[in-house]
């Protein structure tokens, strides 16, 4: 894409930067990683995440427009790792059955796919947008007043909490970007392509990189808690 | 292949999940090999695939086709690590004799080679086809009635059994898969190349992915009774 | 860009010389991370500026020019990944306020959005200059007069609050190029490309590069000081 | 080398399992080191040897062909690599002499560049084969007969001593494969093309991959003889 | 650069070796380092030289020559490295003044400049030569006669002083013929495009490979006299 984009053309520096982006915390998680295994999901989505926007930069500066559906198969594994995220920030201070696991794997890898085959045509829009509404709808009660809830508010564990909360407020507004999208694009009447895709890319920093780093530094308070030192001296 | 598929291109957008996907998977298991041995093979077979979809998404989105002789590369590598996995699950929990470990990785290179002899037709695709057969039903006669079958039903590990009946569950429908393809393709009256490219490409996601979640599961079960401490806290 | 450079063309060549430092620069802070968190942010910012840097080269050797804009993808990333040090550094050898992470945090991301959007010329030029202004200058008044600089003052560790000196003598002179040379392009009278081009490269080394040895150094000091062996003899 | 081979192309099939096999072995054996240093040397073969295939897929893809000379950059340093292997294995279960590395290393280097320059053709191919033999019966003499020989046939550890018995019969038969085909091809009446690169192909699978597995193996026996548990449950 | 190399192109056949070397030998020193901290600087140079021989192999094969500036970008880096690794190799033995290391590292930064700068005609190549050379003097002087010297003699350490020993007779003949190339290129009658390439890949293997395993076995031995056991059995 090097030598295609204009000084002014801020979607494809949006593009470029959640390469980079992606590429830098992809790095970040796996690398920290190495203390708190549930920093694992996180990177390897944010892995995917940059190779799927290597792709995405390269047809953007290719063609000047990325349709959505393009962007579905790096959904398709990274909305699930998010989801399960929830679940492993739990586990941290709490005792989890595993079928929370399940429930948040299934209900997020239903919402992605509905969402998928609504807007590629193999099924009615219409159809594609309510499933995946009901997957997402599921995913937020399990987090507010289902079992994940419920374990959380009785965890005891003020700043998980916290995060906990965080993470469901990032959940419930940054993810709400995505049906509006589909809505406007799929079943309104239409959308102008460098907007609908610079909203996007921007949703995809906040519910990626923002989320991402609430539960790292839920995750480096707990490991300061069980005795480690200062950040410059090490693990 | 930026920006050469359709929206509605459903095969090519597999190919591009998958390439994704075993990317991912590839750096999920080699970081988690960290603290069990047993993923090593998972990780390496995970990374083998990627390289191999890289090329196959490549393949597709120049052409519009993959012929199945280009999955055998692959396939030449990654059943046998799969195949060994039974053999480092039943070491976890039990003691295996080496010799098990050699009749597995024997018997899934035989299958695999005739495979690819018989679809590139340096033999008879019927003489391929049987030869690759035999190896399935001895590796599926293995995991069920053989020594490994016996070893799991013996070792009094409950989680481990659990976990190994879901893998051989896998191996049984999941690799089916595959003779089923060759049938139609080489002996049966020919298929079509969409079909069984998707056909192909989920069937390395389930016998890859979901085989590899299971073992990872029993793995991660294995740990956590080691007493290490929450996903959150670390190793 | 192999081979379009002349033997003189001194400006390709620091693209280049960037490239490799800054590739090189990756692979250490990340590898001498395993034993300081602190340098993890160093790591992941050389990164991305790696990265940043093999798309420029490409742009400089393939039209003879590179736009300041482009260069603001990296700025976006690495200036708060290194603004964030400062608190990394501090926190190392006293107790610290979560929120002095966040104001530096967010000041170095205003800097460098302000300063691309009036760049791009999506905001006046000068309304752009004067808030990335008011945003590097809010950061030079924290170091030196806020709370960051009360509480390097009071550490009591000698060798930190050496280090923290020196570090914010490369952010007072070094940084200060940055706005000089935005100055001269977008308000000044316009300026060479050859001349802003190699300044910026340079720039960049000094800032990321010196910035980032000074702070390895305070962290093995550190470390020695815990009772380590010699840097033979392993970590 | 995408588009370019036909289903029946086995030599450029097998190209592309070297490529593969290599990739992932390289992965194991770096990973796997973490536990044995001796397997680093191999790690570091598989990765060079990775890189090779690479380049040895994409002139076989383009031309159709592969000269032998291109294979000697990877033999140069490969087969030193594998040489000083036997030192390794040794030195885990007796006191070695360093001088025995160095003799083994220099064999192994005189080798590969006698074989280079005699193939293409800066010195008489007799010649070049002549004292590549030499080299190649000095460290057969030296496994066999010599210290290396000896010192194993002394160390009192069954299954060490089993282990490097079927590496010198790989380095024995399997290394026999390259004079053999160098003899055919530049004093003998010539060769086809096809037939040398499937047969260097193969060899090259055996001798790094099965002569890398064993000494893999044995690493595996000794770490476990320390008292570490079972492979799902870490190292 | 696959298909372009003739079969006899011993200098093209270097850039490749070379190529491969500092890839396997990045990977090496990277990996061991996980146990010796002085070979970091040693990674991190092998991984900058690897990346500097890929653009130069593609130079070569795309034209023929690699004028000697392009080599700068490389050396800029690495000479630095490789000259403050006397002071860590000091430093595992003895106590070293920090001011040492910068002495090293700003002659050998300042011995390379000024070559960058006298090769490619930015001052007049006499004036670049004797700045150099004058660099280069001082660094031997140093590590010969002044307190790294003084400090070697003096530490007491047997098979440490042996590989200073090692290291600086590398330092004195290996290094002398960049200077001498320089000369004959810049200052003297010109020389032969394919000679002066061969020479330079082949005292960059020497300097860089030769030198970087000298120092890895001082660690090595230094690490298994703190009691660490066989190289089989881990690190």
């Amino acid at each position: 894409m090097s030598e295609m984009l204009q000084p002014n053309d801020i979607v494809g520096m949006s593009f470029w930067l959640m390469t980079l982006a992606m590429a830098g915390a992809a790095a970040f998680f796996l690398v920290e990683r190495l203390w708190q295994a549930a920093l694992t999901p996180l990177g390897v989505a944010m892995l995917v995440s940059a190779l799927s926007y290597v792709n995405l930069a390269g047809v953007w500066a290719g063609t000047g427009d990325v349709p959505t559906v393009y962007r579905f198969a790096d959904w398709q594994l990274t909305v699930p790792l998010l989801a399960v995220t929830f679940y492993l920030v739990l586990g941290a201070v709490t005792k989890v059955p595993v079928a929370l696991f399940w429930r948040l794997l299934v209900a997020s890898a239903v919402l992605t796919a509905a969402g998928y085959l609504g807007s590629a045509g193999f099924v009615s829009p219409t159809l594609g947008f309510l499933v995946a509404l009901a997957g997402g709808l599921y995913i937020l009660g399990e987090i507010y007043l289902g079992e994940a809830g419920r374990l959380n508010a009785s965890s005891g564990n003020q700043k998980a909490q916290t995060a906990f909360n965080a993470m469901r407020l990032i959940a419930t507004i940054g993810w709400a970007i995505y049906p509006l999208g589909y809505f406007m694009e799929y079943l309104g009447g239409g959308v102008d392509n460098e907007a609908i895709n610079l909203i996007y890319n921007l949703a995809d920093f906040l519910n990626k990189l923002a989320f991402g780093l609430i539960v790292w530094q839920v995750a480096a308070n707990d490991r300061e808690a069980d005795g480690h030192r200062s950040p410059l001296s090490g693990a």
